[in-house]
């Protein structure tokens, strides 16, 4: 049987020597694979006016590999008070933060314009919310979702079923309250993918906003700044997947950008995205301890970490690769769930999944987890979440989130009411 | 068209009056409502030596709530450390705990020891884990999952697929072990349904347990203390279904021991349950404004609670009724997506709902969020957990738990080494 395997930028010696200092289970990130992956897709729209990324701080929210994304010249790509409120204290402000919100509060218009960070509107009547409530900055950008006209990728849904964004007659309809209103600079958004492997699903969106930008420039006169591609791009989280090939992508929309911006005469139009996962997702590694061994109608190994760790196996049934330090080359001749401790069936790592035979007290890894894994986890069951640990370029480890305590689980409450 | 309708224990005005201290969103529970059914299930097994019920701790893990089950004769039904620190902060202590965990670390099974607490075995291996790391207690409780032997309800599942428990054959085997070690005091467990509203389907998990009893009793020479029939009560989350019927599940379970465990000579054998959903369940909702109304392929209402508040309808595609305060009586003439503001496309309270016209600043109440809300709420995209209200009997208003902020988001961060 062939034994399948992803790389791992440590050894089970450097695993074992850190977990001595900070006990399991904890995240821990590849500094370097986090550069050189952002260096790549820099590269990659080298040829593009003005490229910029903007890191969605969602996926992994801690300021400290925001900084890393600041130093490789990523904006952040923000949703709420908290992560506007993070970037800030990163130094990521002005049009380096893209607030692409939806169902947004007065409170966090009113930050994001203090800021001076790009508004993304998810709706029409925001032209008027933010109007009345906090006043329209000069940069306004919209978010356009496609619906029936587009199909999305199998993740997200189809468009039309989605909550986000405006319908293309509304687009119209809003560039023309904001010419109206003073607001001079303009972009367009979407976001009609997430986790897609395929590169030409981005160049067609691509396509499809460069062909809306050169409809605005020609029915309403509207001259866009920008168009914002999303994020989307998806990890190869199984070990027999490729990388999304990030050139072609580059490439491609360099093609529909030589296509149709060049000849409207409407370069230099610069291209934003808004990428989480591909920036941190394979970068970040759950560690993690083998407690117990169990048979009854299967097989199980239980670990120390749980669904408030990683959600996504538990959530969506996401595959998640394992490898297990020092048996890294051993034949997979068992059959184990790999499951956590809550109470609830679906926390489980994996299931009948190939492995080598597991001892209490290994070391297990949990791949891809660099993104929307710590981010999503919960406190359900009392479960703390762990801390974060990152490998830095030097080999030297960094602690940038300490593990919670109890006293954090019971900070809201007041036992003295009791 | 007819509108169903589901009580609530306060009146519009009385939440406007509330908001006006606590802004939305905020979990409100219901003290008269949850006493009166807590007096309803103690009395439907009133008949049963020592009966006694465990509130699940993780479906509400609040010390305010905790304190009411108390008074009320509970006890708790703890799965992680964190729960069993909350118990012993509310002086439930002792066999008043049972420690229902699977995967468990030493530290927890010492810390339930320490308490005095049931211990309730997941698996066999945990009886020479325990007697090696903190030597066995004098009670000691085994899960039993019925395999292929017992179908589960549709939301458990079937029990062969469920990491839990013993199988029969390691039953015997485990009692025996515990023999041999000394132990003289044991209990048996199982939990084979989640949510179900059949009372014959405990009626028969109780035959399934009492069997059991008398065949360790004659094959093993096992006398059981105790059988703790699991929780699962599940509750009427849409107004058409029906309550629980409590009486006859007491009723019934009353039957099937005056068939087998009267005649067996096994009397008085005690009767547990550990219910959470059933106990705090339909005595909580969530208070929600309506901040946006959006129209494109849908029309949607977006409110401030999200994700972060009530993870069930996102997670499991689960009902939660829905009443606009100030409207409970007007016709449904629209129909709606209700949705927080996650950058999730399942962050919908309801899909294509009929409700009345919902205006910005309408209060929303979210119904039946009294169990396994606030509990499995994440901080994703940054969202802060909501404070927690207790609408007292005498209907005065006590903040149960304060709202986080965004320190306590940061908590876990040194922005100084960033």
């Amino acid at each position: 049987m062939s034994t399948p395997s992803k790389p791992l930028p440590f050894t089970a010696a450097q695993i074992r020597e850190i977990a001595k200092t900070y006990p399991t289970p904890f995240h821990i990130y590849d500094e370097r694979g986090i550069r050189e992956n952002a260096r790549r897709l820099n590269r990659a729209f080298s040829w593009a006016p003005g490229f910029q990324e903007f890191f969605a701080v969602k996926a992994t929210p801690n300021p400290h590999l925001l900084k890393i994304c600041k130093e490789e010249g990523f904006g952040g790509d923000c949703s709420s008070l908290a992560e506007l409120v993070m970037c800030e204290r990163v130094g990521i402000t002005g049009e380096k933060i893209m607030f692409t919100s939806n169902n947004t509060t007065a409170t966090e218009y009113a930050k994001a314009k203090e800021l001076g960070a790009i508004l993304n509107l998810d709706d029409i009547s925001h032209i008027s919310f933010i109007y009345e409530n906090v006043g329209l900055p000069g940069l306004v950008c919209f978010r356009y979702n496609p619906g029936p006209l587009r199909e999305g990728n199998v993740i997200i849904g189809k468009p039309e079923e989605a909550k986000y964004g405006f319908t293309r007659e509304q687009l119209f309809e809003g560039y023309r309250l904001l010419k109206k209103k003073g607001v001079k600079r303009f972009g367009l958004h979407t976001m009609v993918a997430s986790n897609e492997r395929n590169a030409e699903f981005f160049v067609e969106t691509a396509r499809m906003l460069f062909d809306l930008a050169r409809e605005l420039a020609e029915k309403a006169d509207v001259r866009l700044e920008f168009v914002n591609l999303g994020g989307g791009i998806g990890i190869p989280y199984r070990p027999e997947q490729e990388p999304v090939n990030l050139e072609r992508i580059g490439e491609g929309v360099r093609e529909v950008y030589d296509e149709l911006i060049r000849p409207a005469g409407l370069d230099p139009l610069k291209i934003f995205m808004e990428n989480g996962r591909m920036v941190t997702g394979p970068y970040g590694f759950l560690i993690t301890t083998a407690l117990h061994h169990k048979s009854i109608y299967k097989e199980y190994v239980g670990v120390d970490a749980c669904m408030s760790n990683l959600m996504r196996p538990g959530m969506y049934g996401a595959y998640h690769h394992i490898t297990v330090l020092g048996k890294e080359n051993a034949p997979h001749t068992r059959t184990y769930d790999v499951v956590g401790s809550l109470c609830e069936n679906n926390d489980k790592f994996a299931i009948d999944r190939p492995l080598p035979q597991i001892d209490r007290g290994d070391l297990v890894v949990i791949h891809d987890t660099g993104a929307h894994g710590w981010a999503m986890g919960f406190q359900y069951n009392g479960k703390l979440r762990s801390a974060e640990l990152l490998l830095r370029e030097d080999g030297t480890v960094k602690l940038i989130r300490r593990a919670e305590t109890l006293d954090d689980y019971f900070a809201t409450l007041d036992f003295t009411s009791v």
